[in-house]
């Protein structure tokens, strides 16, 4: 491989069979080496989970010059810290880019995400990550429109950078309703889900739930929030970090309860 | 049910069959009516995990006046959300309780912690909510000693209330090693993990690797953090809130890409 060029990590947390992630492999390939881990099977909603209590397998799927690509039977978050601390031995990545996600991650659901786990991941291991979400749900969603925007973004970032311990959320609306009108740096919507269940009659007996919901943004009229930008039909980039400390209130707990 | 008395949620990561919970509980009933959900199954490192692809199912352990505990087959975050949205709907908790936790949430390990997800969901869902976990990882670690400390926290929450959209993550160190001299307001240690994964061949070939690994302090002098008080043997109290947007350098992202 040659130095000169970046290495560029990529994993998702739909799997390699995506067509979110070869649009993320066709453009770094642009500007760098790339080296895939991609989960092995299907992972949405899967946030920061590590596999504590299973072992994991990592399965060589391709390997030429300038491009590895590798399926994990683990998490996102799994298949990253793989990747970096052990198939990657040689020569560590240079960026984690992530997706592109079938689907948001925005507001407060991305919490949930296994793709913001997976640029939590880098930035935790001292590299630059960004992670891209379409919203399109789809798994046959066609992701090649997003894939200027991905670019714009990767070429920025590997010019100058990123702050320490911040990545990028980037979304992108969907280009089946019409041309993207510009890019946001926005905040995350801190809304909420409503009616979070179905619940449902076993044809043999007993109840069961699944996991549905209407999103509550917290402020539709919030207009530094990626869900107002993207219900415009804008893209929108939100740093994020993985300090879950609430600074402001370190005073009021402290008075509350020393 | 005696409206006078709050009704406090309480789940965890560890199951129903832990001591940790049986804590809480015993400390909860106390001060109020109290409502089980926890896993059927062992969660830990589930983070904020939820079940998207398969139906989730609760099962009623224990009813009495005054107490309900259900098994929920699902992760931790899973439980909240189906207690606060369904096993709850005739009355809505005033409090979550997580916990007590087998093993320390600290430092950046609370980003993998399913304990922390059941508070998570406590302040989207607008209740007030604590965390506790104890530096013993062993499933039949005696948390008796814990509970005095429980009612100190749980006391000043129940009378006082906490911040909006805060969540409190307390940690608690050994007393098998000695008595905690004390509590303290810190902030999240923000390390890494190194050394996560150990290889192993297969008796029948190919290889495998477990999660394993060393933690690393951001900061090893840095008397703010969680880390530094707990290696002092207190117990510490980390405010944390869910957004993860890095507001700080909303600034700088804006320069680099627009």
């Amino acid at each position: 491989m040659d130095d000169k060029r970046p290495l560029i990590l990529i994993s998702n947390d739909d799997g390699y069979h995506y067509n979110g992630i070869h649009s993320l492999i066709k453009v770094a390939q642009r500007y760098g080496d790339v080296f895939v881990a991609a989960p092995a099977e299907h992972q949405s909603g899967k946030s920061s989970a590590i596999s504590l209590d299973k072992p994991v397998k990592a399965h060589l799927v391709e390997k030429r010059e300038g491009y590895t690509a590798y399926e994990v039977s683990g998490t996102p978050a799994d298949c990253v810290k793989l990747a970096i601390s052990q198939l990657m031995k040689d020569r560590q990545p240079d960026l984690v880019l992530a997706g592109i996600n079938h689907g948001y991650n925005m507001g407060i659901s991305s919490l949930y995400s296994g793709t913001m786990a997976c640029v939590y991941e880098g930035i935790m291991h001292g590299v630059p990550s960004v992670a891209f979400s379409y919203g399109v749900f789809t798994r046959s969603a066609d992701t090649v429109p997003c894939e200027p925007l991905v670019e714009q973004v990767l070429k920025r970032v590997l010019e100058k950078g990123l702050p320490k311990d911040v990545c990028l959320n980037v979304n992108i609306p969907p280009f089946t309703e019409g041309d993207v009108k510009g890019l946001k740096v926005t905040t995350s919507d801190l809304g909420r889900w409503v009616n979070e269940w179905e619940k449902r009659k076993h044809p043999m007996g007993g109840e069961y739930y699944w996991m549905t919901g209407d999103y509550e943004m917290a402020d539709e009229n919030d207009d530094c929030t990626d869900m107002y930008w993207l219900k415009r039909h804008y893209a929108t980039v939100t740093p994020c970090h993985i300090d879950q400390t609430d600074h402001a209130s370190i005073g009021a707990i402290s008075d509350l309860l020393l």
